[in-house]
């Protein structure tokens, strides 16, 4: 699977940012089509106390907010000092078109997360 | 959200089937890298009994075996008199390349799908 490409996202001038341990990245319910590639560090994906997922270096999240531009679906929290690189929905869909690779990463990303959903059902 | 384009599908060869009501179009852990478009009539995803979606003309199925060519995840079923038309994975990657706004189609229904599901875990 091909993983996301910082030097690109750097072209498409993305901004980072940095986290301490502890602190919020986006809280459930909050809008804002934006998602998130982490540069170093880690990130817990959180709904009503439960863990949802632990992504790590060149891991992504967000990405369901970018997609449908609906409200946080679950909150994001850094468990230590953490950069990530924010990719609002014009360079999201510029990284679409360049690279079909990029989509179908994304997909992959959505279609694990089913498939581990429906093992729980 | 963009539909899918019948016109395109027909240019890249993707090739159409029929089946009777109640006839199976896939099942269950079968293998088999191909996503479809409903033509006409009506598919019910089905997994162990529960019906996970009805998919109704203009709607796809399958895409998840398409995206991470694992098993599937769930058995579909002709529900009346049923077209589809067949994408496989080459066909389906062109797609991607040619129209990222299929890419976002395609994304949008997986998170419509996970939104779904989390809000009844």
């Amino acid at each position: 699977m091909a993983s996301i490409d910082f030097d690109s996202l750097k072209r498409l001038g993305a901004a980072s940012h940095t986290f301490d341990a502890g602190e919020k990245i986006f809280m459930q319910e909050d809008t804002a089509a934006r998602m998130f590639v982490v540069a170093s560090g880690r990130v817990q994906i959180v709904t009503y106390g439960t863990v949802l997922e632990n992504v790590g270096p060149g891991g992504i999240f967000g990405e369901m907010a970018i997609i449908d531009d609906a409200p946080r679906s679950a909150a994001a929290l850094a468990v230590e000092p953490t950069e990530v690189v924010e990719i609002d929905r014009p360079q999201f869909l510029e990284l679409l078109r360049e690279n079909p690779e990029f989509a179908l990463h994304i997909m992959s990303i959505l279609a694990t997360r089913i498939r581990k959903m429906n093992a729980n059902l």
